[in-house]
């Protein structure tokens, strides 16, 4: 596979990159295979399951309007091909894309399977979020290729891909897969050192523990807590980071003026943060908070909602 | 003072609020007195400081084209009045919102002098992050008017208002005060109890402790730790907050679905989170990240950049 850096428009050329090949087609598989065929390439995805096709077709219904309201929409799409047959789905692919069950066993017999089709230095990219890459490469004959790539969900919508390499991902590969995502309009970030949840899933684990704590406690109900995000820090969040964010608070002096001035305070804030548990009263509480933040209001009308929302601010985004 | 529930339409008139006084005029009181003129309303700044004339006609001077992206800015704009005289920013007026430095002494040494000037219902909203306000109510003659209405930064740009009554705010002042911002198109929310930080610096603290830990410990640059927010959640949040991200992960099975089959990992989780200590090295891997990250930016660019997107975002929620 021979990518560019830095290309952005949308699709490579199939000339440039074969087929794509896609292995487990649940929500994330899916959405992946999606993702690749509205971007231009051809996919083959490998799944058995009886519901596969539909779940298939469903997510390229839905993901169509929003990777073309993001700009991201190839002008010749082939719907991605599923098969039950591996060998059919590997065979001349140049990515593979494994969104398998997050169970090592299963993960490491289909890598078995992959490897004694593809060619030795095709990239594996498993979409797990919670087995770390080195368990995943114990085993294999040419670990040096694989590599964790966990999306935000849905991989058609977000534009965050995490890269992690284990112990014995070769740099060249992770460079490759770089390059790869990133010619079809992902931002990467990469991992240094492989950790439990990478970046995005902690970042937000730390953050909804003290939006619990607050409700647990009695500070303040889901709605209003939700609301503190979502009219407050969350459109903050969308431009500039957490470190970035105080290093402008500094004004010229930047991060080393906000440490020198705030660093005690931070330190006195973070003692002060709370430490629930899911126990059953918050638990209770939690539930309850949602149905009054949400009452009225069905599942279908608030993902929609939800949805419509993060494309628009992706689209203001990119303007 | 009477304003009506749910008035969204930028400006209250004149005739229903008479003016606003604006008590201390750094940073934040300059971005309230423009916030406060630009949606209409009569304004009149206390502030002995020599700068403070000149920071408040900078502020309204930047207030004003975002207050019309916002679609917020009032037809008939009347610049804020300074004054060094409280009694000239007091007397008459129909709201009072402090914005004096955070030492509980100024403070009080104030409300002593305005609560000698203000007639004994008008609402007195302190701007404080970091002080209680049942603290700050003692040795008032009238406690039960005095509040929080903690901002995001700067006030004429972010929608949301925190408000946090003491132990002797009544009920009817905090009910007052929720219907004046929410007239003045902010969305509030209302801390139930007291707590240090309110909701929003407290999770920024919660995020960035995390952001500190991958930085210091290796796991990522300050680069891709931000990317990873603005490139992934800060889009979900600037929409959905916390709570109701992990309600609709479960689909129809909502929050109680998402705590049946993911409560004990989301412990597991937080039990992993860090404990960063801003010691030397781990302030060196902030600040040399930091210059990384924002490597030939300068501060003006940086905060423009910034500035720019947030408004990008509000309007496109808007809309």
């Amino acid at each position: 596979m021979s990518v560019g850096l830095g290309v952005d428009t949308g699709a490579l050329g199939i000339q440039e990159c074969g087929p794509v090949a896609v292995i487990g087609a649940g929500t994330i598989g899916a959405g992946w295979a999606a993702f690749f065929a509205l971007s231009g390439l051809t996919v083959r995805v490998f799944d058995r399951d009886a519901g596969a096709q539909a779940l298939l077709d469903e997510t390229m219904a839905r993901a169509q309007p929003v990777m073309q309201a993001l700009g991201r929409l190839a002008p010749n799409v082939v719907a991605p091909v599923l098969t039950t047959d591996l060998d059919v789905a590997v065979s001349g692919a140049t990515h593979i894309q494994e969104a398998l069950p997050e169970r090592l066993e299963i993960k490491r017999g289909l890598y078995a399977d992959i490897e004694a089709i593809a060619a030795p230095r095709t990239l594996i990219a498993s979409s797990s979020s919670g087995i770390a890459p080195s368990q995943l490469q114990e085993g294999m004959r040419h670990p040096e290729r694989l590599m964790i790539v966990h999306p935000c969900n849905p991989p058609y919508l977000m534009p965050l891909v995490e890269i992690s390499g284990g112990g014995a991902t070769a740099l060249w590969a992770l460079d490759e897969a770089q390059a790869f995502y990133q010619s079809l309009g992902k931002q990467t970030v990469r991992l240094q050192k492989e950790i439990t949840g990478h970046l995005v899933n902690r970042l937000q684990a730390a953050l909804w523990r003290e939006a619990v704590y607050l409700v647990a406690n009695g500070y303040a109900t889901v709605a209003d807590v939700d609301r503190s995000i979502t009219e407050g820090l969350g459109a903050r969040w969308a431009v500039v980071g957490p470190h970035q964010i105080f290093h402008l608070s500094a004004g010229e002096e930047g991060m080393a003026g906000f440490l020198e001035r705030l660093g005690e305070p931070v330190q006195q804030w973070w003692a002060d943060l709370g430490n629930p548990v899911l126990d059953d009263a918050t638990r209770k509480a939690l539930i309850d908070g949602m149905a009054d933040a949400t009452r009225g209001r069905s599942y279908a009308e608030l993902a929609d909602a939800r949805d419509r929302g993060v494309v628009a601010m992706l689209a203001a985004k990119k303007g």
